[in-house]
């Protein structure tokens, strides 16, 4: 964010960064210390009363060579719910979440579209992890996983499709049924992937529902406003003055860090677990506590304003006791909460899915994400490419391919080319959501279309269904299902139409 | 074909046959012995008075891995020809012919498509040579590229589909293009590459011309009839004679092979340049020689007519010197010419060629071609999946994935999924290609069309225009032209509509 930074440190710091604020669950995350061992083939257990059971499947290290090595096989995670299922029979619908950077525990808590919404489709709900997360550890132990770029090179978007692919055709096969409909569902990271994968494999896919994916933020289809744009934004709506106060500390930071001791005295007004080596952490951490109560702004919570409350309420000078970091910090526990200390790096611990995920950001997700403009609360500091791409080579010893996923999966002139190919999209995004920059945000024909709401922030609709959403959300996720449902009628009357049968 | 073949030999046969049966120019392909070795990136050279240029791209090695080793690069060879070319302010569009098993030699010789249409479209012309074949070695020289499974795994149809786009990309930007449409055409395998090459990369390709392609000739989506019931009907309807003639001769090559020396009569009989080791070896030169005579049976030659006069005139007892395989013979002589001696193996050359396209039909391209049906001319001898699969293992190390190209690309109920998914293209067939069984013959949506000729053979429309060419094939092209055309000025227009430009 500030100055003193090696390019190394930018680097970790982002994708870290990306990391957290892409994952849904990022402030709930566990951090696995110990090694993950994958059980056998076929193995299933039953997880809670629901009927959700977890398998194995013997998945393909590489599914696009051919090599001896590409043919060794790994264990991929995946639960199913059969409960509500319709049946063989009446080619009923298999809704399939898509896994995002995180384990499938985590989805399974936080995900409610398919449980809510499964019993009135009676449909077959599936989750699969995405492989090199969780406990989808394709060498093994999760620290031989994810060792260097020999074994990382097989974790990326184009290997994961393809996994969901061969669960999906094992699935139906298992489940004897050939023409029951796949609609694809993710969020995030897990959004961009339900989208390409209707894309690149639509005779497995009916349609895809994806939520907050920002598929226009890459290099060719840079959005005209980044991600700290909306984080300001909400913040100014919230409180203009909350906004100015967050704006102003900047600098008041790097004052209080230049003085003798300056470090040493930032360090005791944020608590700091460890001596601060450098201001730039305590702004890292800060600019993490704004995203992370911008991105997850919903009830009960809704963090921007609890941290606006406590900033405005610790009011500052004069005929005052607390100062203006005072305010700053009083925002950070109401985030966070009471703790003895803070640990700065606390939203960028190298988790094993944080490396995963900083793997992904430094090969092919390479999101410009910087402080582009003016207009932000935060010191201007774009995002640089360039430092960027020597910054991962450097780390890895191979350099990020950073036009891939415009030429693979192609975004570009997003308009032109989809209005008149493929079909059964939703692309959903609360627009106080950072990411909503990167977002398809228009309808792009009668079956591609973007369902937007203002006040929905990061993968919302798809989260779990409670008493007191407010109405807009309700709606927006009855727009969904019955989007999706049309989806499966029209392909049920297709199906009689051609005379299929299973 | 018949008995006496061990599994290897069948491998090796089929798979050959397969290959020549399937490239354009097989009958006529040189066999290079010397090492190839590639010229550095971006060389040009000019190959004819037309404006036609050489150039080499720098090509991923593997575009679906970051390993270390998927970043090794190799020269790609493909040619330009601008000189018709409308230039990037008109959007004037990019015909593109997506190579197949085939050096481009070949292709830029054989295919007339780009160049005789490309004057009238103000079009672009390329030609894409696929990565290990021709002077397109991955690993420098043919002998090191095409030695095992470790270097011939980077060769499949994704990877060479990535390459394509990659080098589109690179040919738009080079001509500073951004919204020039690409139409991509390609012929049999090629055929394939470009129909999926507009479902995968639409964001690359406007449209397709897919000529002659069997995309519905896989495990899952078995033809009907197989490729030898329509080398019978074309034999029977060229002559009924010849075709009964042909029908009785494999007994009688069993039953003169069975004599003492019997297999030094054949030898004799069919002038073969080595002695025979088995029938089955005139056997398979004779269903190629078949089979040759059908696939590429067209103006000025005319095999099938050729083939069939020639076992017509050489009457059979009584009263006659000729006896049946004298006939035969004769037919051989028909197709081939007159030599001192035949080799049987002549349609099996290990040309590098073959020994690429050998591997692609033991690891993904596995098209069950076999002798299914009581209605051939030909001894029933269905194909063995089975052995065919332990034939590839035991010869590669590694077993064929023979099901990836429906997981991956997904042909199966084709009009189900794609009358609703995807737009403009063009799937040709001649109905008198034996291939064509496994093409598409009905329109599945306005703008996925089928075109099929009763008397075309293989890949015939995109082949070179000939003041002989008969009517039906003239009115082919002319409707492929303005289905082409047509594309090109919607498009054209919705770049208008949608205020983009260059």
């Amino acid at each position: 964010m500030s100055l003193p930074f090696t390019v190394l440190i930018l680097l970790i710091f982002s994708s870290y960064f990306i990391s957290l604020a892409h994952s849904k669950f990022a402030r709930l995350a566990i951090s696995p210390k110990t090694l993950i061992k994958n059980t056998p083939d076929g193995s299933t257990q039953k997880v809670d009363e629901s009927g959700l059971q977890m398998f194995y499947f013997n998945q393909t290290l590489d599914h696009f060579t051919f090599r001896p090595e590409s043919y060794m096989t790994f264990q991929q995670r995946y639960a199913i719910n059969s409960t509500h299922w319709g049946g063989a029979k009446a080619n009923a619908p298999i809704l399939a979440f898509l896994g995002e950077e995180t384990s499938l525990d985590s989805d399974l808590s936080g995900i409610g579209f398919l449980r809510d919404n499964g019993p009135r489709l009676k449909a077959l709900l599936v989750y699969i992890e995405h492989r090199y997360y969780g406990k989808t550890m394709p060498f093994g132990s999760a620290e031989e996983t994810l060792k260097n770029a020999s074994t990382l090179g097989y974790l990326n978007a184009a290997q994961a499709l393809a996994d969901y692919a061969a669960i999906l055709l094992h699935v139906k096969e298992k489940y004897s049924t050939k023409h029951s409909p796949i609609i694809v569902i993710g969020g995030s990271y897990g959004g961009m992937l339900a989208a390409w994968f209707r894309l690149k494999y639509p005779h497995i896919a009916l349609g895809a529902l994806a939520s907050s994916a920002p598929l226009l933020y890459f290099e060719d289809t840079l959005p005209k406003f980044g991600y700290y744009y909306i984080v300001t934004k909400v913040f100014k709506e919230t409180s203009e003055r909350c906004y100015n106060t967050i704006r102003k500390s900047w600098k008041e930071i790097d004052r209080v860090a230049a003085k003798p001791n300056g470090l040493l005295i930032l360090s005791k007004k944020f608590k700091t677990c460890a001596p601060l080596n450098g201001s730039f952490k305590i702004k890292d951490f800060l600019d993490s506590v704004y995203a992370e109560s911008v991105q997850y702004n919903r009830g009960p919570s809704y963090w921007v304003t609890k941290v606006c409350n406590a900033i405005n309420t610790n009011t500052y000078p004069p005929n005052s006791k607390h100062d203006l970091l005072d305010q700053i910090f009083a925002g950070v526990v109401a985030l966070i909460g009471n703790r003895t200390c803070y640990d700065t790096n606390m939203f960028a611990q190298p988790t094993n899915n944080n490396i995963a995920w900083r793997w992904q950001s430094c090969s092919e997700i390479v999101m410009p994400v910087g402080y582009d403009k003016q207009d932000t609360m935060f010191p201007t500091t774009p995002f640089n490419m360039t430092s960027y791409i020597s910054g991962c080579e450097s780390y890895y010893g191979v350099p990020p391919r950073q036009h891939w996923i415009t030429t693979y999966f192609g975004i570009q002139d997003v308009k032109l080319i989809l209005q008149k190919f493929g079909s059964n999209i939703i692309f959903s995004n609360g627009l106080s959501d950072p990411y909503s920059v990167g977002g398809i945000l228009e309808d792009i024909s009668d079956t591609i279309v973007a369902i937007t709401t203002k006040n929905g922030s990061h993968c919302q609709d798809i989260g779990l269904k409670s008493k007191d959403d407010p109405e807009w959300l309700v709606m927006q996720r009855e727009k969904e299902i019955k989007i999706l449902d049309s989806w499966i009628s029209t392909y049920q009357k297709d199906l009689r139409d051609l005379n299929i049968s299973n």
